[in-house]
């Protein structure tokens, strides 16, 4: 294998007079003027148009503007349909080929000069969460057309096809990338959205065509890559200073019911030490998963996020708890291990209260979904070489991007959640920390359509 | 003050040939004939008849009864009519003149001899929770009723008029007893019941008349005594082998609402350093109530019955936990230093964790009401002179009887409740248990007639 690529800062920042300073020593400028001349042509890219980005973003957020300064833009519902307008009328004023797939995804593609080279396909979505932000899934669709903008604007056309994509409904699980990977399952289609409407019937009233699902299904080979930005949506890069986090990957999520048996009795009239207490068993246990996941070093992280105690009044001991278990990691073996060691510290809870525990897996769990560490290095680089400060992280939220991985080389941009809020209309990523996601972005592909992933190894 | 006045045995188990074996000493036979010669009036009487109380049980066990064995006879309903109206022909077929006062107690008065003496008065409720068992209440109705049987059949006039009480919607929060010593708030009478009757409603639905209740009000001094007869709802009896608790008195109640606030956050993208997790915190506190009451000698308790995590998704960390705490002591003392030691641990979670908690007080708290001592001995010294074990102990629940604390010398007697289930079903008390704990109040009763209060010192 060759080392990897170098990439320089881009042409728009070397072109700054303030950067040179005449009286630098004669060697030093010719090593620039070298550098300069020799830099390949996909480093040579104006600069994101932060005004524009952050524009955009705003105008994006009128269509289902809330009270509190937020999006309620459900798929599916009215809001996504005048959302998914806007955005595709931007597209086609880009001068992208847009098309809707079966799945409902928004592909506009820019054509490339080589007829045998495959697709370089990237995007976000625009759907949020009822009472969501502006700017978890606009970040990454509004970056992406940037990228393209700045294409049209270096009047560049790159070797490979760009597929700009916009997937369909990805904060009711995923649901374009779903479709679009083969993945998306019959029973999934009659699952309920936040709109009223069924999946089934919502990608119809998108203008996807189920009937196609298969047709229009991607498979390994058929990308060159994919690539997605993202807000971070936690607090790891805000909190750092850091303007870049390049996702190792997604985490896997496993998710548990449990349950804790003990007696119901009356509070005032059952000695303490008479007590098969579920609430304070349950208590043990929180406890348990927390020292479970903090316990070990690790970026792993364990949550009881619902509980509630039967029959639930002041002055009866719950005889019956219920409550939620989850565990994320980028490592399965990690997951695995955490659940081990709370499971054995409840065996130990049972021992000392005679409390029964039991922990019901939930379907929704999924595995770990690794990025490609070749897209992480070009990543990596193009923030280096942009000045921006980055870092290896995982994705503790899920994303389409894990989705592409069983089908593309792929990777994912952070940019920073100010205080690491999300799924709040007090979510926001400033338009200067969005330009250089777009930056980062638009070097990213621009190298993959030079071939980084022939010749680019690892991540540092 | 006299020492305490003796009593023993009665008369119908000491005429039980079996107990007389004519090879013992002439010495011990002329003892046992000189007690018999010189025991008091209210000692000679038949024992309860278990098989009459079982019966009884049973048969108003018929109205309200639900599916699983027990009743729902929620006060106010058609089944606590039809219930009131079966016990009310018991006391009238049992010569009793009866009465539904202003707060819609049933009152059955059997005169005595003494013009100038103060009626003794005995009694419970029938009115059950939803769900509720056979016993709660009733066996505190019945063996009342087996005393005035038993009088009846022993052809004896008290000197104290005997009133045996029905006490209104006891589980509704205590209305008869309120209502007869002047306590019920205008606020209660708009409170809506089980029933779908509001207090106000269903006291006249039931005969009382809201016009008289100050007329129909009692003072301190109006009354001899107030003894009533309850099963144990707790476990301590059964678990111990206990015939008798005598009661030291009933706990007071410390309830509050405890809301404790820290950052609702992404599950996947917060790492573990980064929370202010409302649950852990939550969990913590849960452990900190029980230890603060079971780290110090003594019978309080200490429980956690509600909670609830907010916004209760299993990926997403809680900002907002809302749980209920309740505090149970005999010493408000020690309810109040319970208080402050979980206090103290709350502020020690608040800086470790960064969640603060708050502790709302809930109106529903009433204060420790302790038996009157007197009758507390004329109880144990009746359970001794019947051969039945006995012990002093606090009542974990609310009674009638805390009320009737503050205008009558108040007693209450134990029976035990098998496993300590109670507001369930499953909720027994053996013929036998029943029959016992009616030999008990029938001896209290000829005691306290005989003038105990006045010679009678303290439990032993």
């Amino acid at each position: 294998m060759s080392a990897p690529t170098i990439y320089l800062i881009n042409c728009y920042t070397l072109s700054s007079t303030s950067q040179f300073d005449l009286a630098m020593p004669k060697p030093l400028i010719l090593l620039i003027v070298f550098a300069v001349l020799t830099i390949p042509a996909y480093a040579q890219w104006p600069a994101a148009d932060a005004q524009r980005l952050e524009e955009r973003i705003k105008t994006l957020a009128t269509h289902g503007a809330n009270a509190d300064g937020g999006v309620d833009r459900v798929a599916y519902s009215q809001a996504d349909l005048d959302g998914r307008a806007y955005v595709r009328q931007l597209m086609e004023d880009a001068g992208l080929e847009v098309r809707v797939d079966a799945g409902g995804n928004i592909i506009g593609r820019r054509a490339g000069s080589d007829p045998d080279a495959k697709p370089i396909m990237f995007g976000s979505h625009i759907d949020s969460v009822p009472g969501g932000g502006n700017y978890d899934g606009p970040a990454g669709v509004l970056t992406a057309l940037e990228v393209i903008e700045l294409f049209n604007q270096a009047e560049h056309t790159t070797r490979h096809p760009l597929d700009m994509i916009v997937f369909s409904n990805e904060e009711g699980g995923l649901v374009g990338s779903l479709a679009l990977t083969g993945k998306l399952r019959d029973s999934a289609l009659d699952v309920v959205s936040h709109s009223g409407l069924t999946i089934a019937e919502g990608t119809e009233a998108i203008g996807g065509n189920l009937e196609n699902l298969e047709q229009d299904q991607l498979h390994p080979g058929d990308l060159e890559a994919f690539v997605e930005l993202h807000i971070e949506q936690g607090a790891v890069l805000d909190n750092n200073g850091i303007n870049i986090g390049v996702v190792e990957g997604i985490v896997g999520i496993g998710w548990w019911d449990v349950t804790l048996t003990g007696i119901a009795n009356h509070a005032g009239t059952t000695p303490m030490y008479l007590r098969d207490d579920a609430m304070l068993a349950a208590a043990e246990l929180t406890i348990a998963v927390n020292e479970a996941a903090t316990s070990r070093p690790g970026g792993q992280v364990a949550t009881v996020g619902r509980i509630q105690a039967f029959p639930g009044a002041p002055n009866v001991i719950p005889g019956r708890v219920e409550m939620s278990l989850e565990i994320r990691d980028l490592d399965q073996t990690v997951i695995d291990e955490i659940f081990v060691e709370i499971q054995r510290r409840a065996a130990a809870i049972t021992t000392r209260s005679g409390v029964t525990i039991e922990f019901a897996p939930v379907d929704v769990a999924s595995q770990p979904a690794p990025t490609d560490s070749r897209v992480q290095a070009v990543i990596a680089n193009a923030a280096e070489q942009l000045g921006l400060s980055h870092r290896l992280m995982p994705s503790g939220a899920g994303h389409d991007a894990q989705d592409m991985v069983a089908i593309a080389p792929t990777g994912m941009i952070f940019v920073p959640s100010q205080d690491g809020l999300s799924h709040t209309p007090r979510e926001f990523t400033s338009a200067e920390d969005l330009a250089n996601g777009a930056n980062v972005l638009l070097s990213t592909i621009a190298a993959i359509d030079d071939g980084a992933l022939q010749t680019t190894t690892e991540a540092e």
